[in-house]
Order: structure tokens, then C-alpha cells, then sequence
């Protein structure tokens, strides 16, 4: 089979690779009905993250199983499954906690811009859909659960959106504007978006934002304190990554409020004394996808929420570079490829 | 009258100021019946924090109400008041979010190691006992609902300390002892207090805690990981304010676990990439001590608590200076004053 490897900064080549198959007893292999580029595959498209030579890449996947390996339980072949992309074993302490993308024997997919991925810890990994084979237009609305649309979700569960509430996101990546449609979910009553991109911001107010920011760092904060009596945010949803985000996010939110951070950062460091005085709540990490993949499926199966929409390109798989280049000169939001 | 004043590092005066008095119509004029040095005057004591001049001292106090302005309602001549170290006005909306100590009208109480203070905001920064005067043995512990229980109090309630859960206190000095104090209140089945001073263990064990861990940094968190099936506590409370003891929290607490900050942080920066892959919650700042003084003061004047033990120095405030001294070189935990 071919599969995607970056070589080096915006070096993405699709070749031949050895195709996937069962390792682990605990192994599944299938068969991909579409993938994507993320947004956090930008970082070494860029150069901003060293890789340490050719590497393997995707980690956004839906697909049809193949083979299961002897030792798995909760997924047969020919079932249709959405995955995490960090594998998890679903019984370790840290899952139990509900922070399944710190399971103690997690990997961080990264095969998965391919027609065939081998998914290790399938039973705790892999969440198949419930009534059979999925139509397939909401295929790609389901291949969002398996990262983008989870992690937005965590983005506005971490800042505890609440019914009623007013939740500012910063970035208007997929991920953003996926937080802006979560918020919505929860109840928010208020949703800004912080965009100055026209067809992200009308895409945001699609998934149910209800006020636009252009502004950004410290005018930016103080249009959000403007707008909310003086006291900022009560959830605040920091979808970027980078020093000025964090910073224009803390600062956003009202003391007591929430601050949620759900992009590896990237050079970040957070002075102790000001988040003291800020009274905030900080909460992050790596999206625990798997926590939310059953109910995040059932919405998207039965209607409630088209996040999908977030795919304004699609490619055939052999084109994933074409993917890469859109996305990072913006001319895409996110970029889907069928193999 | 006469009252305590910073000169510089390690020169304490007691010395001839101007008797307080009514200067709003908001204010209160009290006769202090105790009060107290306090961890965070130790930071200024050593030099460790700049001071522009000579500096009078003090934020925690406790007394009698002699005067008040023609605005004040709640008190009155004659009364028992306690209050927080944090003036508030107790209506702004930061307050009505239960974040006093970022009230809008917020100053910082410095004038309280004297015999007659004025608290600015009177009506929303005192609490009167209820029933009267309470009884003179009653009236260490009282003060220290004023600032170092208080700020115990909010260590173990913005660690999310539950019933049944584990709470590790990082930090000896009488917050972190009143933070395993508040930690037993809230329920905590184990309580690990992180101390190497013998009189101080024995302290925090008589106030709750199950265990004690004497390591520090890298061999503390390590401890504390093996003593919680390699996964970290459920709330840790960060009672000192050091990059060391910032850093020792976070490894020490479980993923998806709470992490609270009450001391100033000084010279504090957080990695962003590792509290992100950290999964912690994280909150903190200076403790929103009015929301707790009525439930406090009542767990006081019912025997519920004795927090005044943390006193095991009692001095005539005219030996303030020796105090400090004492508490510097860690010979008191902490020394009541007395006028």
C-alpha cells in the first residue's frame, strides 16, 4: 500500500509502505473509510517541531475492521469503528478517571493518512457504531469524533460551559470552531468567536456563535471585558496553543471562570504570580477522546449535530499533500481524504 | 498609638503612628484583640520582596467594632468582627461569584499588627460573631479564620477535596497544617502531609493527616506516586509558593486530578507542555476568605475546630519583631499578638 511521510518541513509524500497487520493479540487492523489532516500535523509541516526523520503520519480515522487479533472482544471484522487518536486500554486507573489519552500504556496514533491502519488495544480504543454500517454522508461528520470534534467537546467540557453561560473561544481552527458547536451543546447562552477569517466566522455562527471578536491579544481581551460587564468570560475555551493564545485566554475570563487549553503548546510558559491573580480555573491536555466517542457517535448518528461541515476540502488520499499545503495557507479549514 | 512597621530586610519597628480613624462613611474603626505574622510578611522580613519604604504590617486581625461610618449597616459599636485580609464590598459581580478577594473595590489590609485598625468596606469585608462576644479562649482561633484558615480552607476546597479522596499538602507552615485541617473537614479518607519538621508532624496529624512524607522534590513525588498505585493523588494542595513546591504539586497529583495554589507564587513559571500532558486541574489565589468566614466562624464557636493551635507562640505585640524573628528561623509556627 501507499501511506503518507513527512520528510521534513512541507516535504509530505505519499509512498509505498509495508501494509499493516495483526502484531498484538490486542491488535485491530482496518481498513480506512476517510481520514484527515490536523491541525497539529502543521506543527512539524512547519518546521516548528523537529521530527527525527521520515515519520509516518495521521492519527484521524473511521473505518470498516479487517482482522482482530486473538485477544479482542468488542469489535469483529466488517463492523464499521471509530478510534481515538490515542490508543487506550479503558481499564487502567487513569481510564477509569475518564482521562483515557493518559492511559498507562497509551500511543499516539500516527499511521493513519493510509488506507489500512493497525489500531493497537482495539477493545479499549475502538468504539464501533451501534446499528450496523453508517450512511455515508455522515461519514465524515463521524471521522470528527475520532479527534477534532472530541477535542473541541473537551475544550468546552474542560472550561465547564454551562446552560447559560457566556464561552469565548480563542482560534478558529477546526478544533475552535468544533468548541463553538460543543459550547452550543451544553447551553451556552453566549458564544463569541475570535475570528478574523470571514468563512470560519461564518461557519462559527453556523455552529451557533452569537457574537464575533476580530480583535486579538490585548485588544482583543479587552473587546471580551467590554462585552461582559467588565469582568470577562465565564468559560473560555484556548483552541491554539502558543504564548499569545494562553495569555489572550486567562485574561478573557472573569475571576472564578474557566480556562480550558486543549492544544499541545508550543513554547508556553505561564507566569505563576499572574495566574494566581487571575482566579482562574486551568484545565487541558489531550483530549480523553474515548470519554466521549460513544455519545459523541449517537449525536452525529441521530442527527443532532453536523460537524462535518468543518471539511471545506476534499482530496483522494494519493493528494494529501495538496491537503497539507491548503490547510497551512489557510485557504482550507480541514482537509479530507478519502483513499 | 503604637504600630508595626517594615523598614527593610529583618528591621521590624514597633513605633509611634497615627490612632486610625473614620476617614469614609464605608469604613470601621476596631480594637484589635489579637492578631498575627503571617507566612507571606516573611517574603518582605527576608528581603525576598521589595518594599518601597517603611511599610506598616498586618492583614490578619480579629476585635471589637469602636466606630463606624454613617454608610456601615451589617456592624456595629461593640460588636465581635472578624475579616478578611482582602477588603470587598461583597456586591460587585466577582464577589456575588464568591471571589471576595477579587472584589472590584479590593485592598489589601497592611496595617493590622497594631492595637486599633481601619477596615475599609466594613459591611462587606467583617463578619460579626453571632451570639455576643465569644469567650476569650475562642478568640486564637477566631483570628485565624481571618486569613490563614481561611486560605487552608480554600487550598483543600480548590483542590476539589471530597469525601473518600486522597489529598496531599505540600507545605509545613500553618496554612498547609489548617489545609490538612480543612481537607479532614471536607472528608479526605487519607491526607499526606509532605513535612521533615518533627514538631510540625505531629501537629498535622493531630489535625488529620494519616500520613507523612519527608522527601521533597523528585524523591517526595515519588513517594507519593507509590503510595497511590502509581498514580498520583486526587487533590493536592500547593501551600508554599516556590517553583520547587509548584512543580512537586503538579507530579504529585493523579491525571484529571486538582491541584490548588494559595500562596503568592514568587518567581514561578509554569511549562505549559508539561501541565498540559500533566491532565491536572489547576486553580488558586489569594483565598476568597469572606465567603468562607461564617461557616468558619461557626465551626469555631461550635468546637467543631481548634485551628488556633497553629499559635504556639503567644507575644505582647510590642515584641512583634521577635515574632518575625522567630518564625524566620522557624523556631514558632506562628505568633499571636496580643495588644
Amino acid at each position: 500500500m501507499r501511506g503518507t511521510v513527512l520528510y521534513g518541513p512541507r516535504d509530505v509524500r505519499f509512498e509505498d509502505r509495508e501494509t499493516p497487520r495483526i502484531e498484538q493479540p490486542t491488535d485491530a487492523v482496518i481498513r480506512i473509510a476517510a481520514t484527515c489532516v490536523c491541525g497539529s500535523d502543521l506543527w512539524p509541516y512547519r518546521g516548528l517541531q523537529p521530527i527525527k526523520g521520515p515519520t509516518p503520519m495521521g492519527h484521524e480515522y473511521c473505518g470498516f475492521v479487517e482482522e482482530v487479533g486473538s485477544a479482542v472482544k468488542s469489535v469483529k471484522p466488517g463492523q464499521f469503528v471509530v478510534g481515538s487518536f490515542a490508543t487506550s486500554d479503558n481499564t487502567c486507573p487513569n481510564c477509569r478517571y475518564g482521562y483515557q489519552s493518559s492511559c498507562v500504556h497509551r500511543e499516539f496514533m500516527t499511521r493513519a493518512q493510509a488506507p489500512v491502519l493497525r489500531v493497537p488495544l482495539a477493545d479499549g480504543t475502538l468504539v464501533p457504531t451501534p446499528d450496523g454500517n453508517p450512511s455515508a454522508d455522515l461519514i465524515p461528520s463521524l471521522l470528527t469524533t475520532s479527534d477534532v470534534l472530541g477535542t473541541g467537546w473537551f475544550a468546552a467540557d474542560a472550561a465547564e460551559v454551562k446552560p447559560g453561560s457566556t464561552a469565548v473561544v480563542v482560534g478558529d481552527g477546526a478544533v475552535g470552531l468544533l468548541g463553538v458547536l460543543s459550547a452550543k451543546e451544553m447551553g451556552a447562552e453566549r458564544i463569541i468567536a475570535m475570528s478574523r477569517h470571514e468563512a470560519r466566522q461564518k461557519l462559527a455562527r453556523e455552529f451557533g456563535a452569537t457574537e464575533i471578536v476580530t480583535e486579538r491579544g490585548d485588544e482583543g481581551v479587552q473587546r471580551i471585558i467590554d462585552m461582559t460587564n467588565g469582568i470577562g468570560a465565564d468559560s473560555v475555551l484556548e483552541c491554539v496553543g502558543t504564548q499569545e493564545s494562553m495569555k489572550q485566554a486567562i485574561r478573557a475570563t472573569r475571576r472564578g471562570g474557566h480556562v480550558s487549553f486543549v492544544g499541545v503548546p508550543h513554547e508556553v510558559q505561564l507566569d505563576g504570580q499572574e495566574l494566581f491573580f487571575s482566579h482562574v480555573h486551568l484545565h487541558g491536555g489531550p483530549a480523553p477522546v474515548r470519554r466521549y466517542l460513544p455519545d459523541l457517535i449517537d449525536l452525529v448518528l441521530n442527527g443532532s449535530i453536523s460537524p462535518g461541515k468543518v471539511f471545506d476540502l476534499t482530496l483522494p488520499l494519493e493528494q494529501v499533500a495538496e491537503g497539507y499545503r491548503a490547510m497551512d495557507e489557510r485557504r482550507a479549514i480541514k482537509a479530507l481524504l478519502r483513499p
